[in-house]
């Protein structure tokens, strides 16, 4: 390890893509706990479930009857968080400060297979669900209001998702979340300072390293970022700076699903349960702009730190200081790769 | 109703404090709920615990042990995440940058009484709570390297408390936490531009439109801020405009503990459960400048939404994007106001 402190003290490490700050204490993670203790199920699920609203063939809350789809299934959210036809206001009173945003919500079932998880599936599986991304993503993007297209997962009860059947998300937007944002700027500042890519840069210092790398192939690169907040936090990063996900070569699709692969099935052997986290792909806008500076990326947030059935609690601290971590970086690395 | 809009369509609203932004989705509110729901435990506690590491006259997992206090004690964390004699060093290795912290960690028991929570605590007995913040505050203040003081409380199990016993903790550190950080800016670059306080401008706009005023006396207003992220997220601010805890005369000191009261008795009456909720004051940091332009505030942030059992998940397009809500705060106002 290039610096025992980091596995010993307190400390705090930057986060070069928003320019925040996480609070790792190394020496913490003896402490006992009394708290709460997440439900663990694991059960095995049917391969197809009458009663679920994403199982092929089954009608949804609206009415609308599901295609006996065979593999990407795609529908618009029935309780989207983001309207499209709504009206464009602003309101500028004083400090009261708001504004209209529209958008579209999309529902993407990964699988007809109710029993799975993308940690249960090839990644010649996965890679159907990468084009169905890009697909989605080319669709959204070509639309004059949306200039940002978040794609993410919920995965498990414990992340807030409401139905076992494996899928994700697509919400897009007129302006750009507030996270997105900040990677924008440090991404554009550091372009604009060195001609190159951030995280291309960060990957060459980390592929040197090979302190936090959990695996590679011709394309990604899968690793815990040096800055990681969650216990067992990672990303996957194409080796090349592209800025989108329609940028990928047809064999880099693959690359990627191999990617997704290898990390969700590592994560469910850590704790040997399916593994919850809250996944996302952070890439360039649509703003019509070339947007050199992105390098897009996907992250993984997973909050089980103990076992199947103790998380990290982001609460009070985290809250109103900054995201506090008890397992360094470094180790989650090992346990992972211990897994792989 | 200023402007019904807000009422109906998506939105997003923009944090004074932080800078960042809140998505609003009015209509999302009626979405059926499938997804996790969390235990509830309405048992009433005995008002002393033998197995209470907290309780009066026990022993502590270190040996240590608590004496027989009346109304407030406080002790340094047996198992702070910060830590005070570590090293101090510096990495700066191309785009991996980290920085030792330092600092110390406490924790405040509110009563001796273990079946109580600040709820069910009297404005006088709520009062030497706030004492014993001031002491703290006063102390870790006048340390060197301690640049900040947070005080924050974790209440319930869903927020992570491992102990029901009523207790809040004190974690201080060399630097600000990004929270923090963000919160100087935005009240620094107001305080320059218009020579008064935030915070004081905006109380002034709410006091006279009345519509997000929960209750308020003679030194304190409970407000639910414009741009509240949580579900029935709430903010108590001194009138004039005071840096930090130390600054409130006697008098505010107990209509402080009025507020408090008032709040938390609320809250219980919403789900008819003792409330969840992590809050925290956000003051001056303690670096030996005037700070003329902060104006201390204390924020709670409750996760419940549509019952005792039912939290709003912060979760994938929340952490990859921006913090999401669907009842207005105007909404949530009327509910708690309701309860009072
Ligand atoms: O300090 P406690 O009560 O053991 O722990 C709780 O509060 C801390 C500060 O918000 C968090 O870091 C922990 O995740 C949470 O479980
Ligand atoms: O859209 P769902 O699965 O109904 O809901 C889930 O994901 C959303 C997007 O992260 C969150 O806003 C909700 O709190 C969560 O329960």
């Amino acid at each position: 390890m290039s610096n025992t402190n980091l596995q010993d003290y307190s400390h705090k490490r930057f986060n070069i893509l928003t320019g925040e700050w996480v609070l790792v204490s190394p020496h913490r993670a003896k402490r006992p706990w009394q708290g709460q203790n997440e439900e663990v199920n694991n059960e095995k699920r049917p391969t197809h479930d009458e009663s679920c609203y994403l199982c092929a063939g089954n009608t949804r809350i609206n009415g609308e009857v599901n295609p006996d789809y065979k593999d990407v299934f795609v529908f618009t959210n029935d309780f989207a968080a983001l309207q499209n036809d709504s009206p464009t206001f602003n309101v500028n009173d004083g400090l009261l400060k708001a504004q209209s945003e529209t958008g579209i919500c999309k529902v993407i079932c990964f699988s007809p297979d109710h029993s799975k998880s993308l940690a249960d599936m090839s990644a010649t599986e996965i890679q159907k669900v990468v084009f169905a991304w890009q697909r989605e993503f080319k669709e959204l993007a070509e639309k004059p209001n949306i200039n940002y297209v978040q794609i993410f997962e919920n995965k498990g009860a414990v992340m807030g998702c409401s139905n076992p059947h494996p899928h994700g998300q697509i919400w897009s937007q007129s302006s750009l979340p507030n996270e997105v944002d900040k990677k924008n700027t440090q991404q554009l500042n550091y372009y604009n300072n060195n001609n190159s890519s951030l995280l291309g840069d960060y990957l060459a210092q980390e592929l040197e390293k090979q302190e936090r790398i959990i695996f590679e192939n011709d394309g990604f690169v899968v690793l815990v970022p040096f800055w990681a907040i969650w216990p067992f936090e990672a990303m996957i990063v194409p080796k090349r700076p592209l800025s989108n996900i329609l940028e990928m070569t047809e064999a880099e699709t693959l690359q990627y699903g191999e990617a997704i692969s290898v990390l969700t099935k590592a994560y469910d052997k850590i704790f040997n349960t399916s593994f919850p986290y809250s996944s996302g792909i952070h890439q360039a806008p649509t703003d019509g702009n070339e947007n050199k500076h992105w390098h897009f990326h996907m992250s993984f947030y997973p909050p089980l730190l103990r076992s199947a059935s103790v998380k990290k609690f982001m609460v009070g601290y985290e809250m109103f200081g900054t995201p506090q971590r008890d397992i360094t970086a470094e180790q989650a690395v090992k346990m992972i790769k211990d897994c792989l």
